[in-house]
């Protein structure tokens, strides 16, 4: 909706929007706590990955700009509220990614970034694809930061989804190190040597 | 702990401060989430404020960083690891900024930054110190926000903790409404209208 030129319709929308985010706090991740005690939320785990990427800014590559990167990761998986967490591990690594999910995705995107007010619908729904198309240094950064903060969950609490999934080394490597290596190799490198022990 | 002239201890430092963290997820606040389901936990709750301060960007005074300001919003609550959650309206509202909580908190906040490379160590106390202290710009708005969230997941869960702690409108005017004026005046008339009826 467009509230510009009537601010308490434009509070009104940026409040319906906060309220609708609020149930990103309802939508459960396959990972745990890094205790094992439950099942994260994605709301606590965009939290997480804010926190992330604050303290390994040094692991950026030269130009990436880290509140841009803050930014995306507050918003990366609004989505979810409609289509759900896919895990990255399930369906033998098939699901994450696939048409149907990319499709729920864009729809999900649609209603959710469309309860704002114009101005910020389209900035956010432009910083939510630059992350997912993966390709600008801030994006690939940030995609390396979501990849790495499940395997220090699984490394933390004994396992966790390479147990459930029934997950390799080499499954590791391909879904998720490739990823975090692209953006953080120093990140990719430090996870791998300590998850060696779990897949021995 | 020192990791400049040791990658690998930089890592080890920054990881244990990230693993630490996790453990605000399980910290339980008197709030619920908006749809009233359970209670808020202040992980997630450190979220849902850095996206506020995103998308309400347009409330702050001129001069205000929100970049600083969802720093400030992402490490504001790590104290309560520690400390736990000290509700606004509890013991009569006296509880909470108390010289006990005050004296905990630092020591909270020695031990859990304390786990921090030295650098990252000394920044994030100072952001956090500058949000206790409410006197800049991106600290006064940075309060407004969090004390104008739990209103709003009071409004839209039907009572929350004014009825809890038998909140009257005069309390919340002086607890709440005059430090969200504050930040964001604009924020305040807004709510203020809608919790009439609650009051009436
Ligand atoms: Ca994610």
């Amino acid at each position: 909706m467009d509230g510009a030129r009537n601010p308490s319709g434009r509070l009104e929308a940026q409040f319906a929007f906060l309220n609708e985010a609020d149930r990103l706090k309802s939508v459960l991740r396959a990972t745990t706590l890094v205790d094992g005690s439950r099942a994260e939320n994605s709301g606590e785990h965009s939290w997480h990955l804010a926190l992330y990427a604050l303290v390994l800014a040094d692991q950026a590559a030269p130009g990436v700009d880290i509140n841009r990167v803050i930014r995306m990761l507050l918003i990366h998986d609004l989505v979810e509220i409609d289509v759900g967490d896919v895990p990255i591990h399930s369906a033998n690594g098939l699901a994450h990614g696939s048409v149907e999910t990319v499709v729920a995705e864009q729809r999900a995107a649609d209603r959710i970034f469309g309860l704002l007010p114009n101005d910020l619908r389209d900035d956010l729904r432009v910083l939510w694809e630059e992350f997912e198309a993966a390709q600008t240094p801030d994006a690939v950064f940030a995609k390396s930061l979501d990849r790495v903060q499940p395997v220090m969950a699984n490394l933390m609490s004994g396992g966790g989804t390479w147990t459930t999934y029934n997950v390799t080394a080499d499954q590791l490597e391909s879904r998720v190190g490739a990823k975090i290596a692209r953006g953080a190799p120093a990140l990719w490198d430090w996870v791998k040597a300590r998850s060696a022990a779990f897949f021995d």
